[in-house]
């Protein structure tokens, strides 16, 4: 009801602000078997870390991920993990001059208008710290899609009006974290990185793209009608902070299009049923279709700028927020692992959801 | 679990397959006091029903709704709320041809990998009649927003690549249910209903936009982070059949924007706290702010054309799929009234979720 | 959140009021495969019937079921199953001297301060006839518990003092559905039958219990923590109307025993693991252990007296509510396919939630 | 799906084995600005506490817990908190004699079957130590009914045969923490340390009874039919460790009672509708109506004893096992703050819950 949990089998509960004492995670109906290892986790909130570049936040967090339960000899056990991490670098006083003040684009005047009180410092609960939790939970996910041999890959795809072409030559998927802002290819992001330091250079942030691809799937993830696949990792995606927009398969691009031109017709490569095209992003009527799933997320630029922007405080004056902090002029590079993490635990649920569909798999 | 129901609070669930013998619903959570007139439901089904112009499928269906529980002198006692509408016009036998055969781009395959059977006649199940029930309950959902003069009004914004513009001197949200398109452009309309009839004599199909604006909400509904309002709007509307695509607010356009151009900032309106732009689209940090809510939602073309198509059938072999029955050529201006109900049940549940946020609102 | 749904997986909503159109329900995750005969839902249907014999109420429904959705060639197709039963015989005049008062022990006057306003008719959602739907819905289930060989199995063990004794050699499971009250006693019954025809003839009422028995179950159903299989049960039970306490196992019994006297001692009975005894009532921990499940559900007296009874009107003011209409003088004989039916729900959704338990069984 | 959570709106997730490194509790759909004191927490710990007197287990568990999230300034922000207890005093060694044999009446050999592995170290997730987590949330819910002049009071009715009588002139709810068997009659109290004492000495353990009542309750709360108010009451109660059985009103006593007997008639007091007598414990068509709920669970005598046993091994070898370890003799006086934390978290839950029922509420 309050929303901090996601998922239906495989389901995580998630809590923390952005300068309380820690962020964590119970993960709940994660099966008994999983290999988990913390380095694995660990891995994972690294590429979100903060830190972690000259185009990034510059907070010093380690982000040093505490296992609490439900593994045991390093396989979980079916009880409930819980991870934790505690905050290190929370620089409070930072905040004090937002203490009444509404900063434009972030969620302080929502927060106060719908709770009465918040938690101001650094965001609190709708600060993107939250992801964390996220990482660390996806980790476990992902863990258990390796021991079925399923793949998740994302990536930055566009930064500002800066957009990797998939089918240039160099295009490849094993550049993504060779450098700092997690594009595939090479050339593109020295472009990205120039541009990303350009816009911090002027007080400023800008916006980017995030593209996944999920492979190895069997066929019949996803329910029917309101629990499609695509519905569920749209809203895992929606749920990320600073997204504004989702697309699967064809996308957008699906608007202008003929159905004789979209449609995937189906042909067998050996035994598997496979189609010529993809337009359907590996999903139809909501459920997978054994080829790869393909989606885009929307990240809006950070609204946190390193200038003086006007707004109102809470007691409906006029006022000035000043850009002070230590913040990302573009989210795309840390997001990455984000997304990576989501598309993980919505497979991860399906998958275990798809498990009860028929009565003759329960018989054998 | 198997996806059926939508909603934690204002919670519908459906059921029903496109040629057998009903859909319906059962609406659970809907609070006592809303006055609810079978008219009102019956209003929004004429408005998605089939033959309802030339430019939507023939199929004949009356499409008339009973109320079988929950009201009682014409008011809404707390208790479920069931509406079911009986098919009519059900000519199973067109189906005999595609019994065995996987259509492209529809959830054949998908249906048969998932429960080993299913009913083939219409899609069965992945039909888009099982869109009558969610506009049945959105019509009840609608009925509680406007007695608390809440607004949702859709339209079509584009079809293939004829874009409405929103600043024309012509744009005019009284024009939508004045043409069959539901174009608030009544020139534009014009030229897309050609469009569409044009395509139709190829045998073809087309794609197709829907925007949406909801006003009168209060600053608070939408839950902080995995049940932000526009992820659950989200959802929603990528459950919808043929939907590729959700954004909101600046949506994908954000990607190539700066955030000095893209925050929104606050002033006064008299008392009200409003913002100069609206890039974030009514909701920021998840939380809606008082803002008109804008969103897009992308449409495939509809995957069954009037020409053959190569396939395979669910032996494995190589199969023909030809081009019969009654389909739309174009899904969107029969999608209107889908995308008004649902995200009417968005915003009931979330006002229903918002009232508990604090304990000063309990103990008053 | 309004309570009107049941079960995770395999999971129901229910609809209709007593003196309404209709009564029904949707059973969602109903795993495709499970064969359903009309008849055998009707068979439950009748069990539960009013008029049935001389000891129960003389309303007359045929209850004559119809399956509206999820079923083809005879089996489930994993889609939602949706059954209604039309009302037939509802004399609402019957209740207009009831319309403002407040019947003793009856949910009259809870309703109306809940909801401010109710349907009155027949007790409306409050009234037994809700049960048809959770009857309809349990007659699935136990087709699908029977393609599994698990048998439930519930009887009438007590009315008033009278107590059936499980060790006398008359007590025979197979005498359950050859008398009227439901008593595997065939002596006893006949006093229970006696007793009942005497309370009634006072205009009064008596309460009873009723035993069940689950057979052929896997080890392992049931969650470890607040999902534990026996406080599923108990809630199941605890919701029909008229129940006011459950027990398994060894039940209230257990508060005077020792350990020593308690505890299970394991064995090998050939291959398979059982217990000497059975106090336990075939769960620890939550979780099945192979052993038949066990437990007892006490049935308070029918507050419908054919007798006056002082009470309030709605506004404040003294009544006299007197005894009309058509009701039962025990519960307990029609009550039996109740507990069945929701102890068949349970097993089924449990059975399906313990797929998930395990990673080696996702591999396989 | 796991089990793992609780409540609708007030809702808890709980982690954590006996002999891991913590157990805790996530608390999503606390409403912003209630009173959360870190010593009324730890209060409620220290009554559940081993070690606190001499006729209970002697671990020693100091049960320090830290408020990691969703407080603010003390008072709750609206967004999830979190509680954790690190373990102390685990002696794992203890153990490892039990590691490959099936304790009877424990769930060794359940979860060892569902899950394939288990952490066999006091009982893992099966432990009562996990009741720690439901006290902490206990504890916050028992805050907020403080807000809302809600009472709660659980206490040992029975223990054994010795039975407190309600109606004695030395029944006196204020002696329940003065003594160490948490018993409202001083001398029945003197009688039960005995009777666990000499238990005790024996190597042996004894059931218990606890009763509860709740009083200051509006009118309104549970919900009709699954979700009735004692149905979720009982299976809060019947999800905690050892409990066999609940009952609520009249209980199991209600089945040789006659309807003219048992119904609470209604009358006025003031301003106020009570009833005459309270056989419907507080709660009628599964609504709360105004008066005190009453309610009893039994729970069993310790599996754990202090002699050996016969057993089997996870071989399916004959074994035998020891009495070892730390344990409770008799486990209700520790369980009684358990009992108050289960029945203050439904309270909470359906006070929230209550609030959603009526649009004329909505409307202010």
């Amino acid at each position: 009801m309050a929303g901090s949990n996601f998922g239906e089998v495989f389901r995580i509960s998630t809590f923390g602000e952005s300068h309380g004492p820690a962020v964590g995670v119970i993960i709940d109906g994660c099966p008994a078997g999983v290999k988990i290892s913390l380095s694995d986790i660990q891995h994972q909130l690294t590429r979100r870390k903060p830190g972690q570049s000259n185009i990034v936040t510059q907070r010093k967090e380690e982000d040093k991920v505490e296992i609490q339960s439900g593994v045991f000899d390093g396989v979980s056990t079916g009880t409930p993990i819980s991870l934790v991490v505690y905050n290190k670098d929370q620089k409070s006083k930072d905040y004090n001059h937002i203490k009444d003040k509404f900063r434009p684009s972030h969620a302080d005047y929502t927060y106060d208008a719908k709770y009465g009180n918040r938690d101001y410092r650094g965001g609190g609960r709708s600060s993107a710290r939250e992801t964390v939790a996220r990482v660390a939970a996806g980790a476990i996910a992902q863990s258990m899609l390796s021991q079925l041999n399923i793949k998740v890959i994302s990536w930055v795809s566009q930064v500002g009006d800066l957009v990797v072409d998939q089918n240039a030559p160099t295009f490849d998927l094993n550049e993504i974290e060779k450098n700092i802002v997690r594009c595939p290819d090479a050339e593109m992001a020295e472009n990205m990185i120039d541009l990303i330091k350009e816009v911090r250079k002027d007080g400023d942030t800008i916006g980017g793209l995030i593209s996944c691809t999920i492979t190895g799937l069997p066929v019949g993830l996803g329910q029917p009608v309101f629990d499609k696949l695509h519905a569920d990792l749209g809203k895992a995606m929606l749920s990320i902070n600073a997204v504004k927009g989702f697309e699967y398969g064809s996308g957008f691009n699906c608007v202008s299009m003929r159905g004789s031109q979209h449609n995937d017709i189906f042909k067998k490569e050996g035994d598997k049923v496979i189609t010529k095209t993809n337009y359907s992003g590996g999903i139809q009527g909501g459920i997978s279709n054994g080829m790869p799933i393909n989606f885009n997320v929307a990240f809006k630029p950070v609204a946190t700028l390193m200038k003086d922007q006007e707004s109102l405080d809470k007691f409906g004056d006029d006022a000035t927020v000043s850009g002070k902090g230590r913040h990302d002029p573009c989210v795309v590079p840390r997001a990455v692992p984000i997304v990576d993490a989501m598309a993980a635990l919505v497979i991860c649920d399906h998958l275990l959801r798809s498990k009860v569909d028929r009565l003759d798999q329960l018989l054998s």
